[in-house]
Parts: C-alpha cells; sequence; structure tokens
C-alpha cells in the first residue's frame, strides 16, 4: 500500500477547513487514519487543506489529496492552487468540483487535464446522477456523487437515496467504463460503507463522520468491517 | 529581523504561481533572499504559494505571507483558504484582493477581518488611488496599489505614473493615517523602488521583477541600494 | 415630479424577482405606485426586472431603474446587462452591488463609471458603515446601506439598528459631503420611514415591504405619513 | 413560421452587447431579419438584450431568446435574470452558457430545468466536442457548439475545424438521439453555412457576422443560399 495505490474499494477523507483538521492536528489525524487502514488492509486517502498537504505527506504513506485545483498553468496566477504545486508539494491527487467549491463546466476539463498532466489523480464531484454522467465524460480517475443536501447530514446518501447511487453508477457507465465511483453525504457508519458498496461504489468520500467524531479511529474501524463485510 | 518584522521599508515578494518558485524553488529563492535582506538590513518577505508556506516557514526567518485567504471560518469549506490554517503552517500575513485574485467588496472587509483575529497582517491590494483609499477604511496593515496595466510589464508604477502613487498617499492618508502603503507593478531596478519611497510609499510590492530575473539576488542587491539612497 | 426627479426624501421600490412585481404585474404595480406618490406629493422610483423596464418605462412617468449592471462596455457580452441598453429602454438610474448581487470592488467602481457616461443614476449599496463610506469614495448619486441580515426580515433597520444608519451616515459623510444617503431592510411602516429620516437618512430603499404586500397601495400611504411627519 | 417555430435547419442570431443592436437598433435588425427569413423560407431567431426582448417580440413574429438566464426561481435575487420574467416579456427560448457567460455546471443542469418550467426553449452552448456532450446530457432542446478560439474570429468552426463539429454531433448523439445540434463560431458567408449542415449540424449561431455587417440583409441573404443548397 503506497502513496498511488487506490486500488478498491478506496476511502477517501476530506478534512474541508474544520479546526479538528488544521495543521499539526491534520497531521495527527492521518497517522491515525493510516494506523487504522494498514492494521485492516484497507486502501484509504486524505484530502487536508493546502497549507497541510507538504507536512502530512512527509508525516504518512497514504495518498494525499488537493481539494481543489485552480484551471490554470504556470505563471502569473496570485492566489490559485496550481496542480503542479500540489504535485510538489507531495500530493498523489486531488478533488475538482466539490459541492462547497464549484467550477464551471469548462473549468472542470481544464482542471481534469491540467491534474493529469501535473501527475495527479483526479476525483470530481457531481450531485446528481446527471452531472455524475456529464463529468465522467471529462475522463476523471474516478467520479465522486453527493447529493448536497445530504453532506453533513449524518443521513447516509446509500441508505436515504440509494436510487441515485444505482442510477449514478449506471448512467457513469454508460458512458464511461473505465472510471471508478465514489459515492459519499452523510455516511458515518460500516452500515453506511457496506451500502455503498453494494449499490455498486467502488468507494467512499467522507468529512465530517470522521474528522468531527469524538473517536475517529473506531469511526474508521467500523467503515472497515463495512469493506471486509462486501468482500467476503 | 524575525518573522514579524515588517518595519520600514518593507519589500513583499510574491512569488505568484511561477514554476520558478514552486516547491523546492520557493524555499531556495526564499533562502537567497532572506540572505541579501540580512547583508543589507533590509526588511523583506515573501509570499509563496500555499502548497509552499509552511516549507518555506521552517527554512527562513523572514516573514512568509499567502496570496490569498478566503472569506470563510472553520467548518465545511471544501478548497477554501482559512486564515488559521496559513497562521499554523507559519504564515505571517496575507495578501488580500490581488489585481489576480480580485474580491467583493464585502469579502475584503471579512477577510481583513479573519486574518487579524487568526494573527495574520494584511496587505490589501488596489489598483487605483480610489480603491487605495476604499480597502484602507477596511483598516488592513498595508495597503498596497498596484494598476494593473503595468504588472508584469517592467515599467515601474513609480516612473510611469507617479501621480498615481502620490495621489494614493494622500487619498489613503485623508482616511486612514495608520495603514502602511506599498506600491507595486512594473518595478525591477533600485531606482524604481527609490521613486517609489521618494512619492511617499514605504515599501514596495514586487514578483516577476524577482522571481523571473536571470540573477534575483543581483536585482535584489539593487533593489537595496534604491533603500539605501532614500535613507540616506 | 418627473422621470430624473430624485429630491429630497426620495423613495426606492425594488421588485427583485417577485413574480407579483414581473410582467404585466409589474407595469400594474408601478402604476399603483406612480399614483399614490403624485396624491401625496412624494418622489418615488421603480426598481423592475430587465425585461420589464422598457414597458414600465412607457406607462409611468416615475424614475425607473435597473436593479444591476455589468461592468462593461458594448461589445461581445453575450448574456451581459449593458448601461446603455437600460438606458435605451428608458431606464433612468441603476442599482449597484445590491446585498443579492454583491460585485468585487474592482467593477463597482467601473459600474458606477459606466453607469455615468450612459446617463445612468447610481444606487451603491453596502451592508455595514465601513462599506457605505468605502462605496461613497466611488461618488455615486446616492449610497444605500442594508444591513443583510435584517432584509426581507420585516424588521426595520431604523428601528432595530439604528447606530448602522447614524454611524454610516457620519462616515459617508466624512468622506463625501454630496452623495445622497438611503437605507433599507426590514422597512414596513411609515415610523419606519420616519425613523430612517430622523437618522440622517434622505430616503428608503424597500422590496417585500410593499411588493409582497396584501395592498401595496395601503403601505405605500402609510409611508408617505412617514415622511410627511419628518418633514413636519 | 411563429414563434416557437424552431424547425430544421435553424439560425440563431445573438445580438451580444453591440450598439448596433441595442434599443431602436434592436428591433431594426430583428425585423430586417425576419424579412429575409420569410422571403427565403429560413426558420430563425433573435437573441437580443434582456431590456430589449419585450420590444422585439411586439415588433416580429420570430421566436427571441435570451442571452443568458440565471438558475433561480422567483423571489429574493435582486439583479437576476428569472426565466419566467423572460417568458413574459414574449421570449420564446434562452442561450445557457454561451462562452461569454458561462456556468457552473450545476447551473447548468437548473437553468435547463428552469427553462423548461418557464416554457423557454434552451439553446447550452459548449467549446469542445466533451462538453457538448456533457450538456447534452441535461435535456436541452438543443446543443450549440461553438469553440471559443474561433468566435469573432471571420474563420468559420465549419471550414477551419470541421472535425470539432462532426467529433461533437458524434458525441452528441451518442447520449441524446433527440437533442438538436448547431454550430457557430466565425460563420460569415452561406459557403460556411452549407458547411456546417454537410457536417451534421442542424442550424447556425451567428452574432457579430450578422450584427457587425455593413448590410446585415446581405449576409443574410447569403446564409440562406447556403441553406437552399444543402437542402436541394
Amino acid at each position: 500500500m503506497g502513496r498511488n495505490d487506490f486500488s478498491e474499494p478506496f476511502l477517501l477523507i476530506n478534512f474541508k477547513t474544520y479546526l479538528e483538521a488544521t495543521g499539526k492536528r491534520a497531521v495527527d489525524l492521518s497517522r491515525k487514519i493510516e494506523q487504522v487502514a494498514q492494521s485492516n488492509d484497507v486502501r484509504v486517502g486524505v484530502a487536508p487543506q493546502f497549507c497541510d498537504i507538504a507536512q502530512v505527506a512527509t508525516q504518512v504513506q497514504i495518498p494525499v489529496f488537493a481539494q481543489h485545483i485552480d484551471p490554470i498553468v504556470p505563471g502569473a496566477n496570485t492566489g490559485h492552487v496550481l496542480a503542479e504545486s500540489v504535485r510538489a508539494a507531495g500530493g498523489s491527487g486531488t478533488l475538482i468540483n466539490h459541492s462547497e467549491r464549484t467550477l464551471k463546466l469548462v473549468d472542470i476539463e481544464k482542471s481534469v487535464g491540467h491534474a493529469r498532466e501535473a501527475g495527479l489523480s483526479t476525483v470530481v464531484c457531481a450531485g446528481t446522477s446527471t452531472l455524475a454522467a456529464a463529468v465522467a465524460l471529462t475522463r476523471p480517475d474516478m467520479v465522486a456523487i453527493e447529493p448536497p443536501e445530504l453532506i453533513g447530514s449524518g443521513r447516509a446518501v446509500s441508505k436515504e437515496r440509494p436510487e441515485v447511487v444505482s442510477d449514478s453508477v449506471r448512467r457513469v457507465r454508460a458512458v464511461n467504463p473505465d472510471v471508478r465511483i465514489l459515492c459519499g453525504a452523510g455516511i458515518t457508519t460500516g452500515e453506511d460503507v457496506y451500502a455503498a458498496l453494494k449499490l455498486g461504489a467502488q468507494g467512499v468520500l467522507v468529512a465530517s463522520g470522521v474528522v468531527k467524531a469524538q473517536k475517529p479511529e473506531d469511526v474508521l474501524v467500523d467503515f472497515c468491517k463495512g469493506f471486509r463485510k462486501y468482500n467476503l
């Protein structure tokens, strides 16, 4: 299991801008996540804030993602996030078009291209099955389906809106047989994870369910049970 | 001269998203800048990309600025730049509203407030004397006047449009007697720096003039001559 | 009282995108407003949607405002709002930077300039006293102070947050002695109007308080009492 | 030939914010376009600025399009363009995501839905064949492929980049067999129109080629020759 191992099923943990996962706490949380993942033989990645990517990447071996890149090339772009900069800091991939950082359609295609050229894997997010298929056309490595109304709700997409996941899987597959499909929003238990995998997802995207948990390790151990149950 | 020493006159070097100042090259350039600044007793800061702030801050003692922060508080803000995150990475301050990353007026006021609460010094940019006075009302630590049409042009604002600098100084002073005033755009020589200080600026903001130079050290040494000439 | 009469005190009614004030209903409401204004000798203007400006302007003599213009000049700007187009349709002025359509600082200055060149009066909105002073520096015809949290609340800024109005008046006056100052947010009664004028406002900006009222005429008649009480 | 006749092939003329097509000149140009279209039995529509839709719609019988709508529903949305407002003014349809007014992916899907509910036909623009297929998934009435680098260039997409048109037709058809496909950018002659139709487009989108022409009627007559040549 190394920095570019995204083999199935994949668990990506988005740190957002939570103070619980900022600075040293981003490094500490990443270490805990790596330990649970190693003990349970689960593929996992973390997406800390830009300023924390370099520190996290030196402290753990699991893949480190940016939460966003800008659709730019090197040059006079003060205050923007360059794919090459994420890569130089030790990043392995990036989220694109998260519902909290949505992009213009034209910039999604550009960002996927820039990321690939810089050697970053891409996870493009979409909130509906139609948009999941649309972003799959830009040929990212992974598509993540996340209905925005369930994000942070504690009500798992895989339980509350299973048809969104299964429709997305079907519609994405119809236009792109290769892309990996994640799902997310409201996932807090191993059963939620298991339900997602049963619906055809090849992994899950989670944030507050882990980051804001009293004991993130316990949540992660429970998630791993969901992965194992599916693999039996 | 330490991490929070912005005493006059101040030289702030914006690395933008130039490859010449990305990753290890951001650290190397910062070290060179620090050496010249120490040898010449000039106050200097650097503004690398977000992903490079932590590494640069561990390698140099001079102030490290972000190039931008988002007008957010900790929470569910995937892909945004939190003031507290910049601070935790070792940042001392931040640019706000650079002409390549302009903000809504309402977000300038919010960003200045968030930065202050997080312990970051603020340099708010403006392209005209009217807007320089407008942003000075939000009470940042510094205002930087930069006519966008001269940025990266090699034609120094202090030589080409001296009246923009002097008008800005006058108009900013009329509404805020305390804020430090920088100027920038097109500055490439010590004479440009000297001209800026003569017009009432208390420092300069520079980017390509240093970062894209064949020998940044030589440009910096020349800048220092401008500072010394003014101090005589 | 004609199309360019904004003499004091001024009442500007923003139709937003309410169905109650769309299409023919925008024309009908404008006629009612004009009738009450004439009967009570109060200066009033209306701000319908872009598509309704021309029809409203042919049916009433009171000033008609756009709700926004884009910071553009004539040319290849598909889907944008050109100041000259508003003027050609019979518009007399425009709102700029309303809290539901906030602009980048740099675009506020441009929009005020473009509006003036096209012959449109300008009402630039701001949500705090600091920002009210900041926009006053761009020299619009009027500044409208509207705390966003009170908009549509039914709790009048002039009663709930009188210090915001009086501080804004003081701070705006300090940088621009000529600009007219309106206030708005939550105003629904003549007493709210009277309180606003007592605090130093020269007019009020109102939307749902009139547009969503069961009988807009009755609200307007009550507003006129507030104006008269102040003028006694 | 009436207000909702978009039968093949279709010619849509975008007035952008050209002064040559603002206010009375928008009405005059629309009349000329209608006359040529009637004489030559060609289906044509015009897309004037928002403020001109109502006047144009009362003066001509051909379909009138907005150049953009915002992804909003009726309510407190000052300065935005409501689909219902375009419809109430006499509009029959709207452009969405023109390269000069690009939208977030999520807002394209919303805008197509809002337009349909308000009774507006939709023409969603895209600059590449990948994005043409992506927007076709949102099920608009028409997709318009326009490589941004050729817009206003006088070099016709159908001559300079025929593979973009044919690839777009193929990729759009693979995901949506029903949507009408237009192409545009740089079209100035009947031969350009003919080439577009030969490549599989069912119509063309044009702007400066007509609006900025010395004699728009002559250009239109030439376009009609292209349509006839194809229909032989």
